[in-house]
């Protein structure tokens, strides 16, 4: 702690960093109330818990959802930039994280979407200075972003094929066998074409159970699709990756190069060591 | 719009094309048009729904029927290639689209085939012009054409397989735990190796469940089968995509490189063009 | 049909080729013989048909069964290595084909394994002149063979897993859940890790369920490995296919190379070309 | 064995080497009694074969157990470093082996946790002499390590996601279906997400089996995230085998090659080697 900050800036230094001893316990504070309170809301709905301890589990509740108010209100009031916090990403979940409690004074049940404060628990990777685990989610996320528009058109195809073979299949096995309109024939082709296979309803005519036999082959085939997409994508990012490792050594350090030149006549690689120098006599 | 073109023209560019406002308009109302004749005809399958709204939407299927027949001929009308149209995807889609309701007069049931509709929707890509959506469309597509023999030929194996073992599952479980004949044994094998697992039918005897075990873990492996054809397919169709893109922006054309120079010591490129005279001076 | 051969030898042809007129009819001829006679086991397996038709079924069965033994006598009376037919894969198929019938007048029900058969219809792919088809499957294979060992260790591992997590399982649920013995403990595991889920044994306790959540987030992850593993022999083979199709147009051609140059010193590409006469050369 | 040694020594060498008759006859004999002692806790599961041969099977058990507790005591004995063996991944799998016999003196059950003893037979691999497939092993192991992080990563969203929409599930499905509280429904979640399925908990309402179909989806899309890092990880390891391998025969190393020669003319291998005194002599 720098003593020469001003209160609100200090405040701003232990909510919004991490890397001293006081925001390091703020942190480590929160993530141990919400987890805490997350448990609290899971057990609160099981019905011997909660008609056994509901009165200490509503106060703790009150307890958490106040704390996690004045902490929301603190960052609005530290925030530098405060629009851009509050419509960050942990912005809005932490304006989630607390509008169940009061919502639960009118609509009873609300409460239990108090979970979504699990996701401020993310926080928990810039806590333990894991930055490597926050580059592993830009890693997957990238690559999944690098393939949504290919994903998208693959779902939307999964989509119209499980309508399609849902009404068939309403058509086929009707209502005595549990598909009692298109709608529960398109769940039925969903779980199936996923292979989640719940067995709710199932087909019992021959000719349902060759549609679905035809209907699993095909989800065994396609689901192939989006982890070839994937797969494809994360090859392409490592080989990249391991291409910019492979160039560290590399025969150009000898060789007299040109004044202008930026890659190796010889063997092609960029000329990285000598871009220092050779950068200011660009013409 | 430009004015010379005569009505037909104007109606063709409107139909077919999708660049300017009314074509744009035209598109969004079929679009439009057909997700709620879709939505209706789901609806329509709920018992409750039907016997209260029953009558407005069989008037409702009957307005779009005719809405889309007419839609359908006029498309014939401005065609420039009729056959070409009338035996293209979408064509036979918009066929397909209308047919169902005139059936239902002679079969009822039917008009439940009407979500073929939703295939239509498919011009929905051509709307937003996401041109890289036809594109994906296409990358999907060629690396699932690029591996089809090889899936193929996996399939028939996955089918000799389940013929085998299902045979055994009806001889080892017989009709006492429903397996009433080989087919059930075949379909539980399908909903088995395919890792649905309905449960539906399900071995109760010591030797059954072996098999059925052995079954799954057959099924673990294979999965990676068709997952591992497609992946290798498209990593190998990103690796072209890369190399091609890494193509474009060469400046190796315009600069006068050493005779000796293999690539370009601008950009690293190989230096193709100029291989033709330099490789006549090569010693 | 050469009209030099001996009667042996043109039977030999018609038996065991497949690139004229009568050996293709022989083969299709066969290929229909062998799916009809699979389909009549199957349809005879159902309780309705069988009391209907059983009669004819018999006669039909029985009728194929002796037309594949003299077929299978023939083959061997044709092959010029009798031993060597008698032990090939399609050899075995072949005895294994007939042997049941000839076992159900002894042990009725046996003759349900005569769908055994289904497998001589991998000769279609011979007929269809499918030879490519015939690589694809040399492809699956080689991939899968490249990588049996690191899935067979991993398959070892997975079998600890299920037996240990099983009989945890039995100790946590008991027989009042389904669990009656560690089996079907191991059993359940099976059915979970390999995401199948039949949902015939399922846990009923806290304790229990947090188990299976456990194993079946590590299902959901290790089912990756094998799928990862073949997927990457998958990708080599690709890539080293591709490598091959991209020497064809090398620079080496127009370059003087030294009488003992086996590979291009300029560009390292094998000197495919020069091969022939250089070869001769040789030191 | 060599006679030079001390009684120590040759009982160190039988009991940790794998190379001569006498060790490998140990490891025979080790394996056997391990198979056969799990298998006999497995059988003494099944209540019928308890209540017939329990004393045998205690007796067994017993037997086995003190083999096994003398063995462990000769293994630190013998070990040259004794705390290294004790904490090494055998030592503790060895003590783990025995322990639940003497525990099950106090609390029965126990007992069936010596299927744990599975796992020594991981020690089969050695007396194979199945070095490679220690090292898919490793293979196996260190694609997985090097995949560890970002699967880490998306195994806490994947947490997250089930907590979320288990608890919405928990809402709007309630105690009617089976969600008697939100444990309930993240448990409902993890069998959905990851495609096992049972159906001993499903939604029975619209907008739980919409909420259902969707949470399927996501599953169907992200079960492709996990396979897709092992692959890339997988695929980037053959690789580098690939280019080690291939690097193993270079002849270059005796040829004298052209000084302006960048590549072997034998072999094709570039000439790293003499990359060193040829490029002092580059121009």
């Amino acid at each position: 702690m720098t003593p020469r900050r001003t209160f609100k800036e200090t405040l701003a230094h232990i909510i919004f960093d991490y890397n001293t001893v006081p925001a390091k316990l703020f942190d480590l504070f929160l993530i141990g109330a919400i987890v805490l309170s997350v448990i609290i809301v899971m057990l609160d709905s099981v019905p011997g818990i909660h008609s056994a301890y509901g009165g200490v589990f509503y106060g703790m509740e009150w307890f958490f959802t106040i704390i996690f108010t004045i902490e929301y209100g603190l960052r609005i009031y530290v925030a530098s930039n405060k629009p851009r916090y509050m419509t960050s990403f942990f912005g809005i979940i932490d304006l989630l994280s607390i509008l169940p409690t009061y919502f639960s004074l009118f609509f009873p049940g609300t409460q239990y979407l108090l979970v979504i404060r699990f996701f401020r628990v993310l926080r928990i990777f810039r806590l333990l200075k894991l930055v490597k685990f926050v580059k592993e989610g830009e890693y997957v996320r990238n690559a999944l972003l690098a393939s949504s528009r290919k994903i998208l058109f693959f779902l939307f195809f999964v989509l119209v094929t499980v309508s399609i073979i849902g009404s068939l299949m309403y058509l086929i096995e009707g209502e005595a066998h549990g598909f009692y309109s298109i709608f529960e024939g398109v769940y039925w082709a969903i779980v199936t074409i996923t292979t989640v296979g719940y067995g709710d309803i199932t087909p019992q005519t021959i000719l349902g159970r060759a549609l679905a036999a035809f209907l699993m082959i095909i989800g065994y085939s396609v689901i192939a699709v989006p982890t070839g997409i994937v797969s494809a994508e994360m090859a392409s990012m490592n080989e990249q990756l391991h291409r910019e490792i492979a160039k560290i050594d590399t025969c150009c350090r000898v060789i007299e190069h040109d004044h202008d030149a930026k890659f190796c006549k010889k063997c092609g690689e960029p000329l990285k060591g000598s871009a220092g120098p050779s950068s200011g006599k660009e013409q």
